[in-house]
């Protein structure tokens, strides 16, 4: 399998970094120029978000330091831009289960055996940002986004390479490589649909959970959730 | 745009369902066969989960009652295949933050107006569901997943169309259309990465929230945890 490609550290501007190098590569094996990742990246996610860029080599760098032929599950311990980058580039999604998110607020991803729990975590380096001017600007929200430099940004991104991020070896808590089971389902007698029957004697939805403005004070909906909240 | 082919809700064998007739699309209109999708949720998903193939009738189901060209959010009240039907379908992914997994445990999606919150809910109709037996038996796990038979469980849910699905106009919960701000970022004096000041002194991950083994009884790390509580 092709290793991505080992770029410099120099943050001068001219380039240096040929542009047919490999970006980043998918989980069977396929490697993606910059520019052909950045046409998936705006095809799935509607716009070239820099956070999914640079997540889209994180992910090929976990991968390389995974054994070959693993399978393997994915967490993002963050919700913005990272997931999408598993999700592009691996089998892990959020609707397979296979992808995780954890929110703890920090710009990292982990890959590991779905059984075993041992893997790798790749996150940004905080001591390599300040070699790399406009990330920092815009990973740290140094500048209002009108000021940042849109290409310029991508153009550090492409030539950091490898050099922005840290990478560990980890092993998953055991409870998280549990999958939990939905079990039976039930019908809600207020709003006559199935729900998880171990929810309760209501859906979760009738019990002040919904996202959606409902008539909540109508006096059929009171009793039959009075009555329920009862038995 | 052209809409979706209606089909009967006769639930005997013969398919009378033409095999190009449209199954579903995508929020550019691009319409899809039921073959043609199938393939689409094998590349994405991994396998042709029954859930995912629902779903993507559903998602197409709630864009054809949207008003033309309105810009919206999705919300799922199950994480459980039906997102993947929505970031195939629409441009709302969980990593460009338009889609929201709210775990109520009800097979339902909305989608939205992004800004007023006004749009439409496409669910299971439990009444329905009797009527497509092979479906019935996977949906609440009627029967061994041996047992099951998955092509017939396709050929019900390709036939059944729009048969098996409840859906309302709603309007989201205000809270829910306010986008989160992380706000500034900050050094967590133990892991030295970047996290969300605003969760306070140490990061998540350093509190006890990590979903990694770890030498959490290393002294220094219990040293420098103590003093940031103390803070």
């Amino acid at each position: 399998m092709q290793r991505l490609h080992q770029t410099d550290t120099d943050t001068g501007d001219p380039p240096g970094y040929p542009s047919n190098a490999i970006f980043c590569r998918d989980h069977k094996g396929q490697p993606f120029t910059f520019e052909a990742y950045l046409e998936i990246v705006r095809a799935f996610h509607g716009h070239v978000a820099p956070g999914l860029v640079i997540g889209g080599r994180m992910v090929a760098c976990g991968m390389d330091m995974l054994p070959p032929g693993i399978i393997f599950d994915a967490c993002c311990e963050t919700g913005n831009c990272l997931p999408d980058a598993v999700q592009i580039l691996t089998p892990c999604t959020i609707g397979n289960g296979w992808l995780r998110i954890v929110p703890l607020g920090r710009f990292a991803v982990s890959l590991f055996d779905k059984h075993e729990g041992e893997g790798v975590r790749v996150a940004i380096d905080s001591r390599r940002l300040a070699a790399w001017d406009e990330i920092a600007a815009w990973f740290l929200k140094l500048k209002p986004r009108a000021e940042q430099n849109a290409e310029r940004l991508l153009q550090q991104i492409r030539r950091a390479g490898d050099d922005l991020y840290r990478t560990a070896r980890i092993r998953m808590q055991p409870e998280l490589l549990v999958k939990e089971h939905l079990g039976r389902n039930r019908i809600c007698p207020i709003c006559q649909e199935y729900y998880p029957a171990k929810h309760g004697a209501l859906c979760r939805g009738c019990r002040d959970e919904s996202p959606y403005l409902e008539a909540r004070d109508d006096p059929e909906v009171r009793r039959v959730r009075k009555t329920a909240a009862n038995a």
